[in-house]
């Protein structure tokens, strides 16, 4: 299979060698991530500072990941203090000041709380983090965290770990369009295509977890979602045909036999 | 990007290097159509049996493609009479028995007649040809035609060059789930998510042409597609995740800071 | 709540009261039949002939329903010589000429079998009977079928029972503009939006049974249907607005306050 | 056409004789708009304060809406001070403190800015005003206002205009189950079906405008939505069949003919 000389992602000035960023939580056992990881060949993969900062199995996980570009992110914080905490333990820990900041407000959706989620972006910007911000498909919300310091605007495709897909094209493509800072679609990929859809709308990166890791083939489908975003991406630089309601027949009908 | 082994695409006993099918029709010029042929290495290219039969052209367009697996398709064709001759010209000039079954049933949506391409597969079954129909997504047709000796059945995603996807996903994979022959997903992509969605739902290839064809760049949306039919096919594999309409936390909530 | 003059449907002549069809079958009792028929108030009723012709349970059925429009249907058939036979019983049965025809392809989607179907409405025509017959989304068969002189055509929305509404709008839609008979469409609607789509794509009107029969509540269900299916006839005569991907005021932004 | 009783909108202790709100802008004239009331019959009809208190064409609109209930909206207010003295503003000139909350945060999508509309919110429930306001369908910022005193909330279905009708139902439902005010969806209808499947998936009612004030006829096109949200409030509340992938016969196999 050909494919395109990669464009690469570029966040806070930082170049990636991949646009598929992978979660770490919720695989059948380490050695599954491990081969996951390696299948995916990730641009970074997030690690919930919660559990790195238990100790022994937070220097097993780190260790394990050794070489690959990791990501803390504040998963489980429901409060502006909780994520700014959480946030500066991930920095000790992983001796990195970039963060997938996760501001939860409702259990059930797990949909963030937009607006503390401005005020601990305004906060740790402050604090010299490099702050990639887990938001909704709002573009008023996007808007304000890239004025407000974010290095990349993260917003869901579904609630996490439901698998519906991207469920608001018209305002993830909208979002993409119009945001300052990249957009990484985060949330709810269920499958490949759904993965290829969100760089087709104009993402500049995808990340998932749960489609992964608790796929019946956890590793093979680390590699489709690889070769997804990037048939996503290709898809999206190449210009995709219009949607027509009214077929077109591709064989021309110009020199049919006998005419 | 690291991808899996291929597992192989077979039809009538013949093992094909890809699940990817290519039309050659409506390109820009014939250096795009062999760059993009080269980008998908597809399985197959299909070519209008109307358009190699005219002298001069048609010489030029296999010369093109020599080297590739060509599959004269019956584009165009509206009765048994005119479908069988045109198959039968096509075994004449490029040599095989393979045909893609075109017949036509409606200038505007481009749908098969049904009635006559069963009565068309069964004459040319009876002529030694390997037929592969364009169909409508009913599976009580592509039983039919798999009964009367399909090698496999291509049923349409939506109408020809509409770039609508796969309308009716449920069928489709019934579709799948029933036939006792390969199913090609043919017409109606429109971009790579749609061709990774195809193999998903348990299609063994997809056929496109215009999506590729009419792209801005057609090369590069001719390697999106493959990396896109790759992903879908490992993603149906590799056994994906259930759609839930809740969330579910990827990180796990035990172990929480202070908890 | 105000409704428009209702606009008629007409079918072979015939002027109905609404365009709503209701099926007999699966109700909790026959009470709930009787109540949600009265709810509806529905152009006709389908009765299944196999049923009417067991001895006993025949009469009850139609006397219950004494005062309606009955529409018997070929319920089960799977023939062209068992379906003809049942039409003729349940002309016998119920003194009416017309019949829903249903001749099923397959056990597990209930598809018709459209290649069967085709010759089993000619035999009907030829033998007087006025012909709506249940078939697919596939504009060549419903064209084929008026051709063969059905005296409408019921293409289906989903397979029966599923509630998926109407799968494949593009299609209705177009079998709709281009039908020289009335479309109504069957099979497939869970619930009234449903309903109101497939009248809103032009259709003439709509079959439903499994809807109502099983909903929680039938007879509260059976107003809803006949409300949707208003609805939807007086949406597609008014026109609808133009589906956008970019919002627009509709409070315009003229003579803001100090402007 | 029979429909069930009514069973009634109930916000802030006060009940309404339906569940549609009607927007009163962009009408072709007066008579159109006049008559469109009168066939939707709505529960309220919003104006927008700005065009109000422009003086004669402000009397001019309330005299010719006598006898209705009127809803002040502070459309095309982008800050809480502008929203507040809007909504001040339309208190005095309708003698009422009821005010549809609009706060918008990007003139393209216009999309509400929710940091500043809970703001807004607080600031005019301690004023004393009954506050409805329009947010995003994220169900934390839907609780937040109602925390904050709002007397329902007014989630979008799709950006102002668009006719995209609901984007994401699973949001909508999930805000229905979940809030303690009523649920009134607002914007993005653009046909009978929209609305009556935001009343399927547990609205306490809709409001629209373009959809009724552009429409080709927006007479009929108010009958429609009257009757569309009818349809959904009863289907509702009837207990739709579950959606299935497999078909289901209506009519039972057992006492097939000859079996």
């Amino acid at each position: 299979m050909a494919t395109m000389a990669e464009d690469g992602l570029v966040i806070a000035g930082r170049r990636f060698g991949g646009r598929l960023l992978l979660g770490s939580a919720g695989y059948p056992n380490q050695q599954v991530l491990l081969d996951a990881v390696q299948a995916a060949d990730p641009a970074m993969v997030t690690v919930a500072v919660r559990r790195i900062s238990l100790a022994g199995y937070a220097e097993s996980l780190v260790d394990v990941l050794a070489g690959r570009v990791l990501l803390p992110n504040t998963a489980g914080c429901t409060t502006v203090r909780d994520a700014v905490l959480t946030a500066e333990l991930g920095r000790e820990a992983l001796g990195t000041d970039w963060v997938k900041l996760e501001l939860i407000g409702d259990n059930e959706t797990l949909y963030p709380d937009v607006e503390q989620l401005l005020r601990a972006t305004e906060e740790l910007v402050g604090k010299g983090f490099t702050v990639l911000p887990y938001c909704t498909d709002d573009p008023v919300v996007c808007r304000k965290l890239a004025d407000a310091g974010a290095a990349a605007v993260m917003p869901l495709g579904a609630p996490i770990g439901t698998g519906l897909g991207v469920v608001n094209p018209y305002m993830i493509e909208r979002i993409c369009v119009t945001s300052a800072v990249p957009v990484i679609l985060d949330a709810g990929i269920g499958t490949a295509s759904d993965a290829a859809r969100a760089m087709e709308l104009g993402c500049a990166g995808v990340l998932l977890n749960t489609a992964v890791a608790r796929a019946r083939d956890p590793v093979r489908m680390a590699a489709a979602m690889a070769a997804a975003v990037h048939a996503g991406r290709d898809a999206h630089l190449a210009g995709r045909i219009p949607v027509r309601t009214q077929a077109e027949p591709s064989s021309p009908q110009l020199g049919l036999l006998g005419s």
